[in-house]
Order: C-alpha cells, then structure tokens, then sequence
C-alpha cells in the first residue's frame, strides 16, 4: 500500500471518527477504572488491563501509521501533535514487562484528551488569536501576579492577628486573593476586621476587572479575524468576478 | 373567512397580545399550581383543572389556526416554532380521557415559555450572531469540557484522601470544577490540601478566563452585525440619493 | 440681574462644585443619620435636622434657579434631570408643619444621589451605546428571566424532597436560580441530589454566558461609538484642512 | 566612562536581567521574611538583614545610575518610574542609623514589585488604552459607587430588624454590597427575607452588568488599537512600496 493512499484513508472520516471514538472512550475508562471503588466495578479488574492493552495498542498503531505517512517525520515528531501523540502511549509502556516501574504515571494517561484537540476546526483560530494578542497576554498575566501578590500581602497586613490560621502567613493569604480575584468566593476564607473588607472592597472592584480582561481580548480578536476573513472572501469573489467580465470583454 | 385575512389577524397586535398573555399566565399558573400547598391554594385544585383546560383549548386553537393560515404546511410543523407550539399542547393531552397515564408528563409544561421566543425582536439577530461563531463556540465549549475533566482528574488526585466524601471519586470531583470554573463557588466543597490549593488557583486563573470567552464572542458579533447593519443603511441611502441627483441631472 | 448672567454661573464651575460637594454632604450624612446609634451620634439629633433643613433650602433654591433660568420650563420640569432635582426635595417636604405625615418617606432621600449623574461627562455615552442595543438588551433580559423561572422549575423538581426548606416551591427556587445564575453563589443554597447537580452543571454552564452578555455587548457599543467619533473628527479635519488649501490655491 | 556607552549598557539585556531577578528576589525575600516563624527560617535574622543591605545598596545605586545618564534629570526624578525607582528604596532607608524611627514602614517594600512594571512591553498600551476610553471609565466608576450605596441602603431597610448583626448600618451594609456586586459571594452575608431576596435578585441582575463593563471597554479598546495599529503598518509598506515602484520607473 502506497502512503498516499494510506494517508487519504487515515485523513478520511472512517479512521478519523475511529480515533475520536477511541480518546472518549480513554477518557471515560479512566474514570470508571479511577472510580472503580465507588462503582463497585472492583470485580471487572481484569477488563480495564485488557482495556489499557487495547488502547496502548491502537493508539501506538495510530502514532506509528501518522510518522509512516509524514515525509519530515523529525518535523511531526517534534510538532505539537507528534508530542502529544506520543505522550498519549508513553504513560501504558508500564504494561511492557520492563516497565512496571512507571505504573506510578498511570495517571498521566489522563493527557490523552488532548488528541482530541486535532479534531476541533477552530482551533487553529484560538490559536493564531492568542499569537495575536500575546503581548497583551502577557502583560495581563503578570500585572495579575502582581495583584495577587499585594493582595495577598495586604490582607495578610491587616487580619494576621485576627485570624491568624487563614492569613498568618503571605503564602496562606494567597489562596484568599485568588479565590477572591477570580470571584470564585467559596467562603471558607474571607476578611473580619474593618480595614481588611475595606482593602478586600478596593482589590475586587480594580482586580475583578483586570483578570476579566484576557477573555474579552481573546473575544475581540477572534472577532476582529472573523470579519478580516469574511471581508478578504468577499474581495476575493469581487476579484475573480472582474477577471472574469475582463476576460468577457477582451473575447 | 379567507386564508389571507385570517393571517392579518393571526399577525395583528391584539392577537400577538392575547397569546402573550396566554403563555405569561400559563407561566404564573404553572407556578401557583406548583406551590399551592405553600401557598394554602389547595382549596382551588378545581380550578386549576379548569386553566388546565382553557390553557389547552385555547393554545390548541392557536396552533390549528397557525398550521391552517400556512401555504407550506409540512415546513411549518416542522420549524421551530410549529414543534415549540406542538410541545406546549402536547403535556395537557392527559387531560383526555384516554390519555390519563400522561399524566406523568404534565411537568413538561414549563416548556411552554418557549412560545415567547417568537415575540422577541432580537431573537432572529441573536441565532443570527451565535450561527456565525458555531465553530468557535463548539471549540470552546469541547476545551471547556476538557477543562472540567481535567481539573476533576487533578483536584481528586490531591485531595481524595482528605475529603474522600468530596472527592472521592472524579466524577464527584466533577462538581467542584464546574462550580469553581464558573466562579459560582458556592462553598460546599473546596480544596484543603496545599497541593489541591495551588492546583486550584492555576486551573481557575486559567479557566475562568475560557469559560468568559463565548459571550464576550457573541457580544463582539452582535456588535459587529449592528455596525454592518447600520453601514448598509446608510450606502443605501447614499445610493437612493445619487440616483435621485442623477435624475435631476438627467431631466 | 438677567437670566443670561444667571445661567452663565449656574453652569459655571462654582456653582457646579457647591452643588456636587451638597449632594456628596447630603449622602454622608444620610448615611450618618441612619448609623446614629451605631455610631454613638444619637446626641446630635438636632443637628441631622439642622443640616435637613440646609439641604432642603439649598435643593429647592437651585430647583427653582433651574426652573427660572430656562426658557421652556415645562420641557424642564418634565425632563429626566428635572424629575430628579424634584425628587430630591419631596422627601424632605416633612420638615414643613402640614407634611409630617411624610415622615415615612424619608428614606427616598437616598434618592439625591442621581443628581450626580448630572456632573458624568461620558454618561451621554453610555445612555446613547444603550439605547443603539435596547432590541437585544431587551431579548437578552427576557431571555434571562425565562432561564430564571426554568432554572427554578428544574432544580425544584429534584431537590424538593431532598431539601424542602430551599427548594419546596419554586418560587423559594428563584432565589438560588438567581444566585447561581449571576456566579454571586452565597452557599446558602445548592443542589445536594445527583440529579440536581448534573442539572446545576448545565444550566450554569450555558445562563453564566447568557448572563454576560449585555456588558460585553455595552462594551463594544461604546467601542464603536468611540471609534467613529475619532473617525468623523479626523475627517473633520481633513475637509477643513483641503478648504483651507482651496482657499490658499484660489488666492 | 562617558554617559552613552553607561546608558546602553543600562538599557542592555545583561542590566536588564539583573534588575529584573533582583525584583524578583526582592518579592520571594519579603514573603520569606515576613512568614520566617511559619517556615521556621527565624535562625536566619542576620542573613534577611543582609539581603535587605544587598537590596537597598543595589537598588539605590541603580537609582543614582538613571539619574546620571539621564539628561533632563527633573523630569525623570517625577516621572512614574522614577518615582517608583525612589519609593523602592526610600523604605530601606531605616538601615541607616539616624533613620531606625522608619523601621514601621519596611511593610512599604512591598511596592517595590511596581518596577517590573518598566519591562513588561504592552503596559505602555493598557495605559494608552486607558487613557482613551478615561471619561468612560470614570462614569462607569462613580456609578457603581452610586450603585454599591444604593443597594447598601436598600438591603440595610429590609434586613436590619432580621440581621442586625450584618446589616444594622448602612456602612456593615456596604461590605455584603461589594461581596455581591463583584459576585464574589463569600456567603458570610446574605439576605434572608423573602424582600431582601427580591431586593437582591434586581440589583445583582443589573449590577453585575455594570461591573463587568470596565474590562470588557478596555479589552476592546487594545484590539481597537491593535487592527489600527496593524493598518498602519500594511499603509507603510504599500507607501514605501509604490515610492520604490516610481523610484523604479523614472530610472
């Protein structure tokens, strides 16, 4: 078999809805297999080794066949999904009679979900977004630090003595400033004195806004992308239609 | 009666207004129906039956009215509307002798606020917007899952032996991600353990962000639609105004 | 002295400054008032009448001044700031001998604070971007109020009997529908059946979005609102800037 | 060594790093020494003193180093960075002999973590981006102060008699309005009255809206900037290449 051939069929709907089949059903066996106790599933222990062995097998296959077809194999191997494929195997090589001393990684089969993000269309646009808007990213990403850190710092100023358990250290107070920042809020930490709810009033009006911003960036400029896309199809159709009346009256 | 005044009436104000009084007292009767034991109703249970009825015959009459004014009848059971009509008559056939074991089903009613979506102007620009980011929210909305699946794998491999009734299993665990991911944070389960902190205060920082992302996406295309909107507006007129200037000329 | 020199000073920045700095005066001390005994400002009880006295002379001074200064004085009087400014004086009409019966009513002074909104430069912004979206900010909101009552109608179906002090009607439903629905989350109530959970995890998933909308989509309005003043300004610009050349070129 | 060769070097990588790890150890540094009898680290006294003489030394000199180089020295002495250069070491100064009476402000080092702010590229567009949409901005500030005293107010009339613990003043009113408005929610406060319940369920529905537009404006006034930045760019190069073009053709 040719690898052109091989490599239509294994880019066909057939091998594709296979595949994808396959990391779901990864994914919920690890859960049962996870959960076995509480599901009372102990007894099936053998089917999940049996399980394991089939998904070890398959996706090694499918990781072998995808490095077969490629012309650069150096480049998929080292490519975002080449990396991810191989880190959907590696985790089972514990399965291998030399290997039963990484059964302790078992659980980073839980990374096999990621093979999944090859088949989500827009993803490459979230992608190149967040390429777009990566500075500001950044930006954000340590003013945030920033914020989490004084706010943890401040509060830890005024409730230490207070409530010295939950905020007698900086450290400790940090789990406060993101569950606050964030607006999570569980309630299991939250300022008694009245300067603490003064500086936690501050914080949260300013620091609520700043960890919003990224998601509204990100929104924008896939927004902004979308348009740009749409208005270069429509410049492109009106390109071709006027080639199209040159060449009618040129004949 | 002919078909076409028929469809001025059914189209007119004053029956737009009686059925929007329809579905907002069946919303109201729905709920007084509900809670009539809070609130010593149980003396009118007669009279409930009594709405029951108006409420089917009247809804019935509408559809009937609705599916008889249609040229393409088919196509109009089969849209939006004609099986959101269908469905809101559909719960009160137990009402009929015959259909008594329905009864079971009379919970399904609630539905019927559906029937108000055809009288909400911005409706048709709301699916509009949400049909032109499809891919983008189906993206979202899978890395979101992978999200929740993921911090629920993570936060029970640091904190099931801490609070094993919380969580104990991952799809326990599910709940925690969902309400911490959504910044609900209600409180009842939260992490203990300085590792299930941290990993907490990562995947929220992180997280928080994604699940922003699609009405900031829908807000942006609504925006977007609006100013194209107005844009063609405005060309139009432009346009309209030149020709009437080139009649001028012209004459 | 002629009404043209009034104005000029009504709307100049003295006045302006006396006015802003009464209505912040007029809220701390509503606020002071009310604390009393908290404070241990029960002993000044005559003072807080005193300064009600001064901010109901002073109020009604600058009402009638507005009044007198405009030419068209009922377009004023029915305008949205003219409403305002008389409501900030009718809840102090007690003070007078044959209005004690309105005593009760004092709290609407709480009210005054609007009279701020005056003094907001970009608030013409933001009540002009709200009125560009009102068709969907009204389509959002309706559909917000249906996600309410359907949030309340689902969860009080699973968790009634579980749980029949929150969720035993469904109007006691709304208050945790609501809660959950804007992220706020208190804790003080939250699903404790499976089914109640799973039914939570998807209706926050999708109501949080739909919840959000409305700012982002404000936020965007303004946007575009912005962005298209800095464009008509720049072609201001440049028109007067090419009559200016005409002009150079004609000479 | 004369001052253009100094400020190359200051401007250079090899500076830069330095500065920015020395922030770095700064922040690590004061958390450590602010939590030494958590970590048990209190046999290490001497060495934090140590570090605090590394610090204010380096830091002071680099300080002197800017000033020196710089031309207009007044102006970069009173600009915000050189301002902030000075607050990092200005809570150092208690080192010195005639200064231990500033010893309670070594809790102020904390700001010296506002110098990284210097290295982080897009600051310079979240700023710019703030200052364009400033007047917005402050509207929408002052009105959710107007809101947070409004809904403080509100709460305080229908929960004092139920909670006076948590709502019997307006000012213990505010902290429960902030919590809710930024839909942080601890759940320490919450109405309990079938009015407050009401009371509360209109004013989150709006307010949230209100707080959340801030970040949602500046995230679409940076991409705002950056499609505007971009066009730029694209016009440069088209200028420049049809320069080149006649360049070309009236060889």
């Amino acid at each position: 078999m040719n690898k052109e051939k091989l490599r239509a069929i294994i880019e066909g709907n057939a091998f594709t809805a296979v595949i994808q089949f396959l990391i779901l059903s990864s994914a919920v066996v690890f859960v049962l297999e996870s959960d076995r106790a509480v599901w009372g599933l102990e007894v099936y222990a053998t089917h999940f080794i049996i399980l394991d062995w089939v998904f070890f097998v398959l996706f090694s296959a499918e990781y072998i066949l995808r490095v077969y077809i490629e012309p650069r194999k150096r480049d998929f191997i080292f490519s975002f999904y080449g990396i991810i494929d191989l880190l959907a195997i590696l985790p089972s090589l514990f399965l291998l009679p030399g290997f039963r001393v990484l059964r302790i990684l078992r659980f980073l089969r839980v990374f096999r979900i990621f093979k999944a993000t090859r088949f989500i269309l827009a993803v490459d646009r979230l992608s190149e977004a967040l390429r777009g808007i990566q500075q500001e990213l950044l930006a954000l990403v340590i003013l945030s630090l920033m914020l989490v850190y004084l706010a943890a710092c401040g509060i830890h100023y005024f409730e230490r003595d207070v409530q010295p358990e939950a905020f007698g250290s900086i450290i400790d107070s940090m789990w406060w400033a993101v569950v606050t920042l964030t607006t999570v809020g569980y309630g299991d930490v939250y300022p008694e004195t009245g300067g603490g709810k003064v500086f936690t009033a501050l914080v949260t009006l300013i620091g609520v806004g700043l960890i919003a911003i990224p998601s509204g960036l990100l929104a924008s400029a896939l927004t902004e992308a979308r348009v740009e896309r749409q208005r270069e199809e429509v410049e492109d159709e009106q390109k071709s239609q006027s080639t199209e009346d040159n060449n009618a009256n040129s004949r």
